[in-house]
């Protein structure tokens, strides 16, 4: 079978890799469908962020969907050709943190295609996947793309929980790639009054606002258009910190109002803040880092009309077309999320 | 003009007052839309509740959409012809609940049409109300009969804000009078994943699944469907109880999780719990009593279209058929909302 | 071996039981103190409470301190000799409850002395123990009687935890029995500004007051005492229910401030309770069960000065008269903790 | 009468200012100890902080007691010759923060001797004060030097409520100056079971141990001797950051176990933080500013002896010596709090 496999910097192959068997309590998977996330890239563009390099050669993809193909000893509650979306997380169940819930937090978590630990966790870009039968959800009723989109929405629905009640609240987004269009999402789904969110793209934010943002901000053509929420002390209860940039974080702090709470998902590396303002208006910054029990819950979101992720999928190419792939959703102004069909 | 008086039970006399001017600070405003409540049935029908006792007349009404006719010294915002949601939430401002942001625990609360305290505080079922500008929000683009709902609606965003984050959980309504079908709204709109309604009349039971819950049950047909609910110490994470009836609540607590919470909005006498179930599965038990800042954000959702009240009103009456309106609120087979309509 | 074995209500027989080997990540423990607790004490007076009854003989006991006698493969950081702490708290570690790191609420919990399951859990009773390294904490410093105190502490540590922050609140203890007594101490330890604690009996209350209650009261002699703590509208932030008798709940709730926390911890059969002002006063009942990393917590606190609770230790027996301990346990009037040096 | 009048950086006079009545609600106060504040020191060394510098003359000071010398009309509870720790803290009681409970974020704030508003807010460095009944709380059987630490003592027991549960945790503290020093007893006093402070002098470490730290560390000569806490992704739950220093904080993030709680107390310029760390491990960043209620409680917990503040009174001058009091408290090396008696 195939598997699509980072080696270096923009050396990107579809390499063979040996087909395995279902093990007790494992079912063996036929994928289905693979969304290319922004991790996947920065292997692809740079061959890791920060700290994290490639060091051996590593199958890429965390976001998949995919068909029930085999069924291992011990597994009930599934069938054949049944279509289910694979969470990534595999924390040991075993540690300090699995042990208080914690499980994102797993000090020996194996996640799908990271580069963290040596030897790296190799990814489920690939036309079979064994998984456990407790990494699996029943997606019957959405499409194969659909269900690819439960890992980043499992993102924004962990941020969003991170966050306490957001019911009647007022949330700022800044950054519209996937997770900031799917923060709106899940914020409006959570019972956000109002929800502003800003970019520099204008594609991305015609698609923020077409999935139900209130407003959006262009901040490359409207960079003093947060001022307007600066009164009073500040406005927004929330923020999604999706960009992972100092500017924008600094840029939003003074439409805070006083004890909001900023949600940080971007992952960008030190960022320099306007600590005088955040402690004087008593604000809390709380990173939000994956996911675990979450993902099951977007999942059934979606299956039960309560979350639409569809507008986000722009664009779908065939395995053979990988690289094609991983360049479009390299290109902010015309992607928001690209993905692999592997069935096709 | 024309006010709504209880004298004593079944005693409801429509009757002249005298129309009173804006004073600074405040609105005279027209009467749109009054919407009868659960506590005006208990006047109108058994002269009060518990040791709550009609002892001299009251105007009744407290849910009850106006128009601006006169604007008092000092109001800016507000314009003639607005139509506008009025809160009956008149909290002081200066005890110390005031002050620690508990409007709705007053030591000096006055709130419409309550016999709670002698004099009673009268009620806003009168053709002309002069009220405080703070009362009243904003409606434009909603029905009268809409903006008349944004005070039982605020009871349940205010229940629904006690429960902390609904976001993918599992919710329970016993009771789906308006208050529990408002529940059910409020609910999902705080994206609660799952929510399962009973009661005992299959008229509600269809406006409860009519508005949003996946599952009705009619626990006068089907008493053990919640027993599925029961296994491995239970399933809901909140309960909405509407009823103030012992036995909806101790019947539903076996299907309650661990940890789970129970809103308790239902008002009834004093009630006999099994206190070792609540004990040893650590459940939260939650007193939640009217609102204030709810009241706006209710308002905000509805205009948003984020909730839609409309269809749980099912009868509207003129001012001069009042008592018929009564009448028809008390009969649960056929009404959910009766309204008056004091334009008409 | 010798162990404490309950027949049938007031049937306490001293027998032989087989020594156990240590297994890999277990310890062998020879019993030093044990304490005896009222769930005990209801197999040996009643055969049980409510419908947890004896169906066959059970070791009694899970209030214990042990020093190490046999350290079992693959367990490091024990000595022998070395004094411990014996945690009854034995969660399976794999079912949904455990896995969201509620433990106490364990789906297979193996709790000792316990009649709930059958067949019974066996409980700790016993000059010779074999426990899992994870349940024994080192209680170096202390008294084997002090380390024998860790589990009821636990208890209230819990409960501790359930209230939220108890900083500089108003705390109100019905009950001072030693988890009322217990109660106290942790409520002091939290930070407790204020702690009034009340029972029937004067022994109890004169050990409430000299571990710390800022005042004491017989509510058989001044029935009327708390009134003068309801005035407008009440003001204990947390209440500590450790009677489970509805009339010292029923009793307390005037007393308690809107949004007031009850913590029930003691354990009685259904309780007829005043829901109209529960609702009105949004007071939140929250049952408090067991305990589970708060046994660590507990020793550590003790060992370190923070929490002193010899002066509840009122009686120390031997192994040969357990049934006399048992006896006097049950006194209220001149018995706090009874305890069973197995050492003697 | 004398008040203590700052000018310019290093221009602090003593200067004759008028002796102004009590009017209703007021009392008038003749001042006995003042403390010197960090802030007094900025005005005093520097001439400001940040952007908030000096515009015109003002009175410093905003920890005091007084004793009652006239009492206002309406104001009862208060005697002649009466001891009263002052509060600093006049919101205005109307705006949204105030009704919302907020107070210490109140939107026309009148905090003593503020130079952040022009004109500047006057301090209570003065033998005459007139302030409201409801700053003033009875500080009977303190001495006057104890009353006048109940300031900043709020500071830490507001931050201590910003943590949540401290009950049981491990904290650290970065900065042992007054608010350190304060912190951790506040920490203690909330249940802390492990406490390690930080600073880079012996002298400030030595009373951080004498208050009850578990394990003073200065960094200065043992740079590397928080690593030994960074193990599984750290150890304390909650950090008290009194530095205000980016390479404190930013040297404590290791030493923080996932989800742990950063209290921002130090106020500095922009920091340069580790964003990576904060995202993955979920840590918490809160603000925490002034303080509203927690001035009386930490009055009644100094008064019941629950909380001790004389060790940190390590210096006492006259009115006459004022200056002097200023240029002692500047030195970090050998004053922790430097107070003024003006009674002398």
């Amino acid at each position: 079978m195939k598997a699509i496999v980072i080696h270096a910097a923009r050396d990107l192959r579809v390499e063979d890799r040996p087909v395995e068997e279902a093990q007790a309590g494992q079912l063996r998977l036929s994928l289905a469908t693979g969304g290319i996330c922004g991790s996947d890239l920065h292997y692809f563009n740079h061959g890791g962020f920060g700290a994290v390099r490639l060091r051996e050669p590593m199958i890429l993809g965390h976001e998949v969907s995919a068909r029930v193909e085999a069924i291992g000893p011990g597994v009930s509650g599934f069938e054949i050709g049944q279509l289910v979306a694979v969470s990534p997380s595999r924390p040991c169940g075993h540690c300090r943190f699995c042990a208080e819930g914690l499980q994102n937090q797993c000090l020996n978590m194996r996640f799908y295609g990271s580069a963290m630990p040596f030897p790296h966790i190799q990814g489920a870009f690939r036309e079979s996947l064994v998984a456990d039968a407790y990494q699996c959800v029943d997606a019957t009723g959405l499409s194969s793309g659909e269900a690819a989109m439960a890992e980043p929405l499992a993102v924004t629905l962990h941020a969003t929980t991170r966050a306490g009640s957001l019911f009647g609240k007022r949330v700022l987004v800044t950054g519209c790639g996937p997770i900031g269009v799917l923060s709106i999402l899940s914020a409006r789904r959570a019972g956000a009054a109002e929800i502003v969110a800003t970019d520099l793209s204008d594609f991305t934010l015609a698609l923020a606002a077409k999935v139900g943002a209130d407003r959006v901000i262009n901040t490359a053509k409207e960079p003093d258009a947060l001022s307007a929420y600066a009164e009073d002390k500040g406005t927004f209860d929330v923020l999604y910190e999706c960009t992972g940039v100092a500017a924008a974080l600094a840029g939003a702090i003074p439409a805070l109002r006083p004890r909001g709470i900023i949600l940080q998902l971007g992952l960008g590396g030190d960022m320099t803040l306007p600590m005088m303002a955040i402690t004087a208006k008593e604000l809390e910054l709380r990173g939000s880092f994956r996911f675990h029990q979450e993902f099951a819950t977007g999942v059934e979101l979606m299956r039960k009309g309560l979350i639409d992720v569809k507008p986000l999928i722009t664009h779908t190419v065939s395995l053979a077309e990988a690289e094609k792939g991983f360049l479009l959703a390299s290109d902010r102004s015309q992607a928001m999320k690209a993905q692999i069909d592997f069935s096709a």
